[in-house]
């Protein structure tokens, strides 16, 4: 395709590996002028009368730079790092939303569901010991797992995770009818809470999600399954969670183990003393990379919806926070 | 309901843990009697006359004792070990199929599949090392999972794969036709190899699957996917397997890992070089406990259907060994 002229450019500032960004803007965006900011060629050129930014940790100067952006695209999923950028414009924000983020969120919350259902790490001690014993074992349809955030991520896992036989319940900020799921809204965590043996975070950080797993909640968790204590798994933001309580709980037994993909602080700092428990899998927040070709090839589609006159999808909203 | 006089007993056979069989006992066969041999008060009982018979590593002198037996009930899935029953009468020999089985299998199954996929065993290493690095993820949907032994396990663990994105391609004497996946069957055997990325063996032991699992098929397998190198994962039975060419595969890259729940020994010895390899995943015989309470319902459920004059399910073809 010829590149347009009449075709606003897009903007591309993303603090990602680029030699991934350089290779997915190959057949990106054929129609019109891609502007990447981390060439060094970009850094004098006008940006103004420009519509389309992407967006991930953008260079202090972007919107004063680029000031007739029309829309503004997260390069992640979730935005809480976009919302708190100096000069963000008063302009529709999308966020990432893609299958192949999905199904790898999928992936990773699956497979950690069933490492401690299937109790992999007693298993691996037992290797290393060349110890062979049969542990009790029960099976997936004996437990509840009690999503938190059962938005996109939330309900492609809980749909996954119900093949395998859990039983999966969620909890959203307004209540969701899915078929096949018992759903419970802000107003019913309690209800939620006494009912889940493992307990998944994919919630976005907003000011109400700050900090929200805690010993208080923890200690809500049912201690009625077969596994004895609950499991906390988290893979939204790291924000939502209070690390020193999970490493209190689970050295007081308050929780049975914990899988986290999401941290406070990230890189995950060397004196956390997570590091070294081994009843928690850590993963460098790779539980679902955003893939940046499709990335682009969803940047591209809103681009076209919104140029063909439909409306922009995956909008965030501000008043919430994601 | 009250034990019926005409109804012929039930033998229970079972090196099981006693307290489960015990336990499963209560409720179980409630129109018929129960002779559990292990009982001691049984160990002079005539068993002349009697229909059935549920076995597992049975007594020497069970089929001398009972010379009337019109069924024979396996305790497990597998029946290799009673093909070999010295004295094994020429009466329909039935099999354990159960739900709760399979979908432990499956369960054990998929997180074996997801563990590689997800190189939980780098980023396990790289906790204990404190280091903070993301590795290159493929997706599900770019790996194939070949199952050989395509039947009630292989095939139930196929959809739960592809539910995750996985892949699958499945592998079986008679050819299968099952809706979403590429079939092979015995003649296709280096197709199939071909084109698999991790190898899920569900076989039952028979002459023909002796050792099947060495060198010569590993190295058959697809080296062209995304983690460079074969996975081998094992839970039909490890005479099956060639434990030696395991071993050797993983040291010399022909496998990049494996996940074994079935040994050519079991307990697996001391001295076994598997328990030292941390690419190797081991459980012990612990994919898919035999439910004993389900295992009655089953044997109950087909000597209901025989006395109804329905025909037995689950019958073992004794010249296909399986
Ligand atoms: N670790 C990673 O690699 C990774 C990758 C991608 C995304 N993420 C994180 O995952 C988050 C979720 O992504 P998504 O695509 O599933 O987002 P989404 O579709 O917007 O879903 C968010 C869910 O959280 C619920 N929620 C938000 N605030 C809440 C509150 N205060 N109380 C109760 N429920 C609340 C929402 O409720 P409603 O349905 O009522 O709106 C919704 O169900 C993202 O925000 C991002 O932070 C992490
Ligand atoms: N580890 C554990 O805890 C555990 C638990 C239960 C069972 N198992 C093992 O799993 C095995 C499979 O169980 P299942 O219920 O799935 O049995 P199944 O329904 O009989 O399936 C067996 C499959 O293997 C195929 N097969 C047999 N011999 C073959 C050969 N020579 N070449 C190619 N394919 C061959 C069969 O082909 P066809 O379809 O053409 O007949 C069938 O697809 C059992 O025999 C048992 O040994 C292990």
């Amino acid at each position: 395709m010829k590149r347009n002229a009449m075709k606003s450019p897009v903007i591309i500032d993303l603090k990602f590996d680029q030699e991934q960004v350089a290779a997915a803007l190959k057949g990106a965006f054929a129609d019109r002028e891609v502007i990447n900011l981390l060439h060094p060629g970009s850094r004098k050129r006008d940006l103004s009368g420009i519509d389309y930014a992407v967006v991930w940790r953008p260079g202090a100067d972007l919107f004063s730079r680029a000031k007739d952006l029309k829309v503004v695209f997260s390069g992640g999923a979730g935005v809480d790092h976009v919302l708190t950028l100096p000069g963000l414009p008063d302009v529709p924000l999308v966020r990432f939303v893609d299958d192949t983020l999905t199904t790898r969120m999928s992936e990773w919350v699956v497979l950690q569901c069933l490492l401690h259902l299937r109790q992999h790490q007693a298993y691996e001690a037992q290797r290393q010991k060349r110890v062979w014993r049969e542990l009790v074992q029960p099976e997936a349809k004996e437990l509840t797992v009690g999503i938190m955030g059962f938005g996109v991520l939330g309900q492609d896992a809980a749909a996954k995770l119900k093949t395998l036989g859990f039983n999966v319940i969620g909890w959203s900020r307004s209540r969701k009818q899915v078929d096949g799921f018992e759903t419970f809204d802000a107003s019913g965590l309690n209800a939620f809470l006494a009912k889940t043996d493992i307990l998944v975070g994919l919630l976005p950080l907003t000011p109400d999600t700050k900090g929200i797993f805690n010993t208080g909640l923890f200690t809500r968790l049912s201690r009625k399954g077969p596994l004895g204590a609950p499991v906390f798994i988290n893979a939204g933001r790291g924000g939502s969670q209070v690390e020193a309580d999970i490493v209190a709980s689970i050295n007081d037994g308050t929780l049975r183990g914990a899988s986290l993909d999401v941290f406070e602080t990230e890189p995950l700092p060397l004196e956390s003393p997570l590091w070294s428990m081994d009843k928690v899998v850590i993963t460098p927040h790779a539980a679902a990379a955003s893939d940046v070709a499709a990335l682009f090839r969803h940047v591209a589609g809103q681009i076209e919806r919104l140029e063909s006159g439909k409306p922009l999808e995956h909008l965030v909203d501000r008043s919430a926070g994601y």
